[in-house]
């Protein structure tokens, strides 16, 4: 790797120029120095100084011409490719059942994943072991050193200091609150780590490769056992002034305040929830091993595994419908295991919606399944990466001490 | 009025010097002709020239310098002044009860104000004929041709199409919905018309000159007899896709959703509008003349007062704790007639939220009074007159047909 010099001109501005040809090169794709010229202004012994520099540094290789077909005069021209391979980045789903461990290359390729169910976890301590070793698997299955491991983004439930990378508040993991989570999990990597609530990285997934494309204002429930919600106002994540913002299945419907539930429930999770509608299902008469059969269930059309899904998408939109009278969003995207009823969730909620709000939303489901944290997740350690692989090049360098 | 050219190089140049002299002018309050040399970088032949032509046009009067009591060699400079005096703009609070008009200079200084009750109005030219009468009114204990008047501000309840200036819905008010308030008005005047949902005006006067300053993430809450909220997210206004972000008092807090009351009151109005507290003091046994007598009893600590005003403030908090989960904001600001119970509505409220929402916010009492809405759609017309102002001068000039 190129060290950055010390307050030396032309060495500063070399540096620049490699950013310059870098970014430019990610974003065609794969490039030509002819192309590089164009695009960055700079002259041609410059560009073809800064692209041997960062193919010394494996940054970028040269790929055969796209067009090999055509006939050509002379010497082919060198076409430059960015290596997505050159570091991985790690997403990271951490919640009270699951951990869920994403690798992907700088590209946002996902290129190994491992899901395991949390086993009993009483200290925050033998979580994060559970984490480290999902982590260590995942890993394992991709043959590059850990030094190749350019950012890690975590998402987790609860309240999120994300500048701290700490975890303030998370009623449903034992020991999870007032943690300094990114802190404590540096000590496993070599590289950066940055910690979000984990329905604000279903969000950003679903900007990103989701239904969420174009909204400019939308929220996202992420409803299974547990339920949460975040929000995008003009676009952007909007946290709140305490990172709460979002917070739905905390939300008291009740007269009287039910308060977080023995089993770390917050009220309207504990009132629609997964574990409320197989019961529920249970209750009239439905025959099934677990919520997922209820809800496959209720897609087919089974009549008690409906009711079931409707009286919880009844208890859901009492929630719900106070957000969007708050946010007034053009799309709300559900997402979690209750997509697996399919339509019967959004035809079912669409319905006590708009009997309890003044205009009604788009309702769609979310496609990405279970990974959508962990997506996520990737997504931020690649934003990460991204900075900082060009902060290589374009970080001021320290001016020598006297 | 200079008149802007016609795809004339010098006189286009000429014009947008004087809005770059007019506008340096209206930022520093005075100032000599040497600090508007320093202030636009323009020689001293341009600056005199362009505050020759605002002098014609009437923006712009010399004063008597402020410093006549130093002494002085030579001529005194002079000190320019913009002229607020110039035109004026007008703000309206139109609602089911009341109207009010207040008509401020460029400077934003209030110059007159009407505020009357509305009788009983069953259409909406009937309602329209009222404002038009209280606006006269306003109009004429200022002595100003009405071609002074640069821009009106119309503040109303419901949700405001605010580009095209037409109310969408407004359940509070009879033949209100579905209404092009903006172009009905704009009959009556000869400038542009501007249309804004009622509550968020309040909280543009908030944000000008009351308690909402320096909060970015803030929610509004204009309670009286009818209730109302609007929501401030990253310093921005927060309409929602379809103008109808924070219809607090449309909420449904029952299972069973309630609908729009006979009287057009929502729901959440419904429960915990001015007109419930004074019903549920008399059934305390409180002998008061109307709400308003309820709520100052309450601020000098009568008991029945006080218990009717909590009952009010725990079933706004049902309401209110959704939208502070939602927004997460680090303000909350209480404004409306409630406001006159003084103190004890923002103990007893912060006591209620506390029990509901994982984070509290900060909670403050609106100073506005009355005027909140006026004065937000007073700061609504200025910001489009100041607009307006400049375009006389910056407007590019259509070029010659053929």
């Amino acid at each position: 790797m190129t060290q950055t010099g010390h307050g030396s001109g032309p060495q500063v501005l070399r540096l620049m120029n490699c950013a310059a040809v870098l970014s430019a090169i990610r974003a065609a794709g794969t490039a030509r120095v002819t192309d590089l010229i164009h695009a960055t202004g700079l002259s041609r012994p410059t560009v073809s100084a800064a692209v041997s520099t960062l193919m010394t540094d494996g940054w970028v290789e040269e790929t055969e011409a796209p067009d090999l077909d055509l006939p050509r005069m002379g010497r082919p021209a060198r076409v430059l490719r960015f290596r997505a391979d050159a570091r991985y980045v790690l997403g990271i789903d951490v919640g009270p059942h699951k951990i869920y461990c994403a690798v992907a290359d700088l590209s946002g390729t996902v290129v190994s994943h491992v899901r395991r169910d949390v086993e009993e976890a009483s200290t925050h301590a033998q979580l994060l072991e559970q984490v480290t070793a999902t982590m260590r698997q995942a890993l394992d299955a991709v043959p590059v050193p850990s030094s190749a491991l350019a950012a890690v983004g975590i998402g987790t439930p609860g309240v999120v200091d994300e500048q701290r990378g700490a975890v303030v508040q998370a009623p449903s993991i034992p020991g999870w609150s007032s943690l300094e989570l990114g802190g404590l999990f540096r000590r496993s990597v070599e590289c950066s780590v940055r910690v979000e609530n984990d329905v604000n990285l279903a969000v950003m997934a679903e900007r990103w490769n989701g239904v969420g494309g174009a909204a400019e204002n939308l929220i996202l429930v992420q409803w299974g056992a547990r339920v949460g919600a975040a929000v995008l106002v003009h676009g952007e994540l909007h946290r709140g002034a305490h990172g709460a913002a979002g917070e739905i299945g905390f939300l008291e419907l009740e007269e009287e305040p039910q308060g977080v539930q023995p089993d770390g429930l917050g009220p309207l999770e504990s009132a629609a929830g997964t574990a409320w509608i197989l019961s529920r299902a249970r209750s009239l008469g439905f025959d099934g091993a677990d919520a997922s059969a209820v809800l496959t269930a209720a897609a087919g059309g089974e009549a008690r595994a409906l009711q079931a899904v409707d009286e919880a998408c009844a208890r859901l939109s009492r929630g719900l419908a106070s957000f969007v009278s708050a946010i007034d969003p053009e799309l709300v995207i559900i997402g979690g295991s209750v997509a697996l009823a399919g339509d019967a969730i959004l035809a079912s909620l669409r319905r006590h919606l708009t009997r309890r709000a003044l205009v009604t939303p788009r309702l769609e489901l979310s496609q990405l399944g279970d990974d959508a944290v962990a997506l996520g997740a990737v997504r931020l350690a690649l934003s990460d990466a991204e900075r900082r692989l060009l902060d290589v090049y374009t970080a001021a360098p320290q001016a020598d001490l006297p």
